[in-house]
């Protein structure tokens, strides 16, 4: 297959790096759909080689959970041309690193090797996008090790419980309440079929980011995709998502995990919000800022008020997911001082949140500022995060030009928008409480 | 097309009505899988003529929810053959009347007129069950006719909305925890060619079971039945149901409606427990009795306890849902005392539930047993109501047996099994507990 047009180029050449700018990057799309992101990185001999598909837990079929998560250990279990475990033995023997991912939005398969074994890597990676194959004795030991992990992870622990009992009821019909690993029951029904099903469902090159970064150039990067990725044929709308949407939110509600495991006792409370991408205006940066000044460490406002004035709580914190592609989760804890109840202290957190519009001086905003857009320019520093933080917002549907601005979209986020987005989404119908409480 | 095969007659002729006999069944099935259920009742020159479609709101496609319930008003919109309105008129100038009902697991037409125009009425319902035809137009109006019955019911009435959050939070996978008449933004979403793919899936012989009661002999509605319904093809397992399993509930939940327009406070719990079709051994029935001990009416425990004793409430009760395909609600309310805060209420409803085995005499069973057993029998002195008892039963997949077995199966329920049953599934992980109040 010849090569498709490019994408965008998004910067002139010898662009200097810095805050609204960032790398260099090249893009282009196969003639079969395959879009390619190329970033240059030239400090370390290295290149990172990753390939995102555009499905997540979030899009395993009804009754069905987990399948995105197994298929993604069944894709360590061979192809038609390779044996399992051939593919992780010459990554390891190269020197290499490798890993795989599974998220509400999609799946990341990637690999850290010497630029010279590139081609290599794509070599494989392609193979096993089209020609996964695998016996059904395989099938039943791996999901094993995944009904294992779920024990370890989630059975086990009282958090993880509650973190799965939080999210169920916050998205009440949406996916995202569902666990990425899946509900224990169905992921003890998956069967090969199922995961074979998915796969030629969703495995396809126009379902696919591969993301490049390292010492490449973009031309070789294209000549190397062609020759390996741009053998398949696309499948279309084959894989195309259905995602129902929330209803309005109208109950607040708790949410309490006792068990005797217990140690510590925590408080957590998510909120409905709305994602970068689906965000009208610029809520979603309001919310980001205010998830970092409400939030973001020692200096953030729940840990002032809560930790350091108060003393109520021993830690308090918060975050915003904020990429995703549908309505997302607003988080805040806290882990209350010793004779502490989660009542009162949740109470106190109330008070903490309506304390917010007096609160949040201009310094603290632009505190919240620079360390968000600092973390962002932190990440770039590590090839791999940079290489991730391309290839989520590919996959979830932004641009690279949203991933370029963000810094500066961040900067201009005012006060007022912080305060406003605070009114309108951190509302106590939106809202999740949980307690993690010692007991029976 | 010629007769099917009888499916079964359940008793002889002439047999005795009374607890545990029931009245004498025929049912036979159409060679296109239609099934037929005559239940003889003459006590008055009227027949009870029901179709039960096995599809309810719980099968609506991810994302159209409110589509069973939109089609059961576009049925009325007409035919190939009859116009909009034209059945109705029919129905009503015969001096009959007609209904349509959507549940979880179903959805019915019923009419009742007298006896001689029996042939009429199926000759109509079965023109709708192949021949539905409307045009585009029609759609919009209706659907605001939905959209409208919505906002009377649930949007502006906060004890619908606390409702509806419970049922979202005790089902977090299940769509038992979606509201029958769909959620608004999807409702506001569906077209005509949404009604039509579901009725195309679902409306056909084989998925549906005719209930005629009333002074008719089988043989001459099966003969009718031939002439009418036994003119449609069977389309097989194309409305096959994908329900998937709800995990194990882990956490108790609190949900909170607060509106100035509450003028009573109340307090709610529902707990997931087995129904009548999951239940393993004899819990279904225990359910039953439990549920009537707890909350049957001014004798029953829940109200003793609350009402009568302490005077903290000023109404109580419970109720076990047990006709149902999936696991189910078991729900129990208090209305409080003037000066009693919800949170005193719930604990003295906890201290009522765990003074159970202590206070559920000999007697206290034996008198929920008779009041449900009765309630049974009542309904059976109402035509329309037999038809529905064996329609919906047949419906969620109980055999007629099940049906006239169960006042013997309720009579043998023995106190320890009701403890039994309390214990395993009052349990506070399995809850969801609401709060509807007064407020902002």
């Amino acid at each position: 297959m010849t090569s498709g047009t490019p994408l965008s180029r998004t910067d002139a050449p010898g662009a200097q790096a810095g805050e609204g700018s960032g790398p260099d990057i090249t893009t282009y799309r196969l003639e079969n759909g395959l879009e390619i992101v190329v970033i240059p990185d030239r400090r370390v001999p290295v290149v990172t080689h990753m390939v995102w598909y555009r499905n997540g837990s979030a899009d395993d079929p009804l009754g069905r959970s987990g399948i995105a998560h197994f298929l993604e250990h069944l894709m360590f279990k061979g192809t038609e041309r390779h044996p399992a475990g051939e593919f992780s033995k010459v990554v390891s023997a190269l020197g290499g690193q490798e890993n795989a991912f599974t998220s509400y939005d999609y799946t990341a398969y990637f690999q850290r090797v010497a630029p010279e074994h590139l081609g290599r890597m794509m070599e494989f990676e392609a193979d096993r996008m089209a020609g996964l194959s695998f016996d059904e004795e395989v099938v039943a030991p791996e999901r094993d090790v995944v009904l294992e992990e779920r024990r370890m992870r989630v059975e086990t622990d009282p958090s993880a419980q509650l973190g799965e009992a939080m999210a169920a009821s916050l998205f009440v019909h949406h996916p995202y309440g569902i666990p990425i690993i899946g509900w224990m029951h169905e992921i003890e029904g998956l069967r090969r079929a199922d995961a074979l099903d998915y796969y030629r469902r969703f495995y396809a090159p126009d379902n696919a980011i591969l993301v490049v970064s390292g010492d490449v150039e973009p031309e070789g990067v294209r000549r190397l995709a062609e020759e390996t990725y741009g053998r398949h044929a696309p499948h279309a709308a084959a894989g195309a998502r259905l995602r129902p949407r929330e209803p309005e939110p109208r109950a607040a509600r708790h949410v309490r995990v006792a068990d005797p495991k217990v140690e510590q006792a925590v408080l957590q409370r998510l909120y409905l919000v709305p994602s970068s991408r689906t965000a009208a205006g610029r809520d979603s940066y309001a919310l980001e800022v205010l998830g970092e000044a409400l939030g973001g460490g020692p200096t953030s406002l729940l840990y002032r008020n809560l930790v350091l004035d108060s003393r109520r709580a021993v830690n308090a914190g918060g975050w915003y997911m904020g990429s995703a592609i549908d309505d997302t989760r607003f988080g805040i804890y806290a882990v209350p001082a010793e004779e502490i109840a989660l009542d009162a202290l949740e109470d106190d957190l109330d008070r903490a949140l309506a304390r917010v519009p007096d609160e949040l001086t201009e310094d603290a905003l632009e505190r919240a500022k620079t360390r968000l857009i600092a973390e962002t320019v932190y990440s770039c520093d590590s090839q791999s995060s940079l290489a991730r933080v391309y290839g989520s917002a590919r996959a979830i549907g932004e641009s690279l030009e949203d991933v370029r601005r963000w810094p500066s979209d961040i900067r201009a986020v005012t006060k007022d928008e912080v305060v406003a987005a605070l009114g309108q989404w951190l509302q106590p119908r939106r809202s999740v409480t949980g307690h993690l409480v010692k007991g029976a």
